[in-house]
């Protein structure tokens, strides 16, 4: 008899959807569910459907849960990965929820927990822009900006395993109070709602152009995506804050490349959608801040999974793990 | 028959002068020779005074070579340590030069050798400041500025081996030109070099007290000693020299931080001698400029090795490879 491929499932955990998928070992999604994630209804409701939405994945692309090898569960905040512990999520109202043993017990199958951005950076190190790279660095433009390091194929993750945080940097020329309390932060305006709210601030200061005439009256309903899709159909008001963002990232990203010497800089995230008027900016900035020896070796690039990156991270980290 | 203790040659090969000593395990220094480097003398004769010195060192402190376990060298610049080869050197011409194997040849002991801030931050985790810590950041604050990372007890090297670099990150409120061609490199101030740049520049433009009278003819020979003695004393220019570089300092390392989650940042190096007046503002700075989380568990501590830093970060890191 053949013996079966191995599938692992992986999830990634967001504040509005779950995503969850059955994913074969070169990372091949083949099957996909996704819900709301329901945070209102509470922790166990929560942890229920994500199991249910296991099985059901399962089911359709593994003949059950029997035929899955092992669970990556993603999840933002600050994870404790070798206790399997969500130690904090904001978004999720999580504190010290131990989901590994949970799903563990509800599902019978080995499950590991980590932080969603990193097993992103895991994912696109081993199956994406970063593969045959040794050391890896990735960023994620999201509702916030946060970072991750995966060195010979493993997560790098320092000291109370926090470490790859980039958002909450101050920098002088951000005067923005930030929700955790600092001035500066980078999140602030490199971030999807960072991008939104300079482009609400452009509009409310008499921009002119396209973009700003569409949201002339209503200016907080400005989203990244919109200023994205402006700055592609030439939007000078978009395409301005696009480079100002990406060149405040690329100013950032001087200080990480030469202490980590990462042999890629991979950049994914909603945000980063917005391409070359983004990123175009940032590889620019980033470039003329560094050392030759630096320049010449560093490759930076989109993250190369798309949607399918959350699930298929998830899911190489639980075969890392298994 | 007692079995012999182990013991390992640590040499520290500087511009100016190789520092050589023997090391026993527990990183005791059990004898020391000292002779100037003679970079002008040419390769082949540096290299032969650094195997005469270990000889030297051998011959007081262990009987003979044959008590040498193995010999750790610190060389500056960029070193590929698997390949034993000083890649680049300039402050001893040195380029692709395959130190390692010749020095065993003429030795008959293993012999390893590795960029000399890196094994001075590997002594400081393994035996001095950063003991008992799993994730170390150190920095050297010397002719120039640079750092490493040891975690769990081994130097971090990146790609090509380049991780730590530190002193060649532009930053926006120093206008000098760097010898590396980029304006507003950090070391330009932030490095015995540069505070004695800032003392020089002060007593030019009329700066008052003791420090600018005792050199107001010729500023150009004041030097980071100098200017930490008249901080000592309570000068003012000095004091303030000295809290503009700390704070610089802190400022670049509120990057560093974050990305790495160090357990502990340990500062070492000649200029690190001016001890609060530097560190202090450094200190804060930086963890002005921390997310609670990282302030909270960060230790920041001056290097504790002394002027054995050099010997002994060579002489463990050696046993560590042997």
């Amino acid at each position: 008899m053949a013996t079966r491929d191995k599938l692992y499932v992986g999830v990634d955990v967001g504040g509005t959807n779950i995503e969850c998928g059955v994913v074969a070992e070169e990372g091949r999604v083949v099957g996909r569910v996704r819900r709301s994630t329901g945070v209102r209804e509470g922790t166990e409701a929560v942890i229920e459907r994500i199991a249910g939405m296991v099985e059901e994945a399962a089911a359709k692309a593994a003949g059950g849960i029997a035929g899955i090898d092992a669970v990556g569960v993603g999840i933002p905040g600050l994870v404790d990965p070798a206790g399997g512990i969500s130690r904090l999520a904001v978004n999720l109202g999580w504190r010290d929820v131990p989901l590994a043993a949970k799903l563990r017990e509800r599902l019978g199958v080995p499950v590991f927990i980590e932080n969603d951005v990193k097993t992103y950076v895991f994912g696109e190190a081993v199956s994406g822009a970063g593969a045959g790279y040794r050391h890896v660095f990735g960023i994620t433009i999201g509702t916030g900006l946060a970072g991750a390091f995966v060195t010979d194929g493993a997560i790098f993750g320092g000291g109370d395993h926090l470490a790859g945080e980039l958002g909450h940097i101050p920098h002088e020329r951000i005067p923005n109070t930030c929700n955790c309390g600092m001035a500066g932060c980078l999140e602030t305006l490199v971030s999807a709602t960072g991008i939104a709210r300079q482009a609400a601030d452009a509009v409310r200061q008499g921009a002119a152009g396209a973009l700003a005439d569409k949201f002339r009256e209503r200016p907080e309903a400005i989203t990244a995506k919109d200023v994205s899709e402006a700055g592609a159909g030439g939007d000078e008001t978009a395409l301005a804050i696009l480079e100002h963002t990406g060149r405040l990232l690329g100013e950032a990203l001087a200080y990480v490349v030469p202490v980590l010497s990462p042999d890629i800089v991979v950049v994914g995230g909603g945000a980063a959608q917005a391409g070359e008027a983004l990123l175009g900016p940032m590889e620019r900035e980033l470039r003329s801040r560094l050392l030759q020896a630096f320049a010449d070796r560093l490759v930076v690039r989109p993250g190369a999974l798309g949607s399918d990156a959350g699930i298929v991270g998830n899911a190489l980290y639980a075969k890392s793990k298994a």
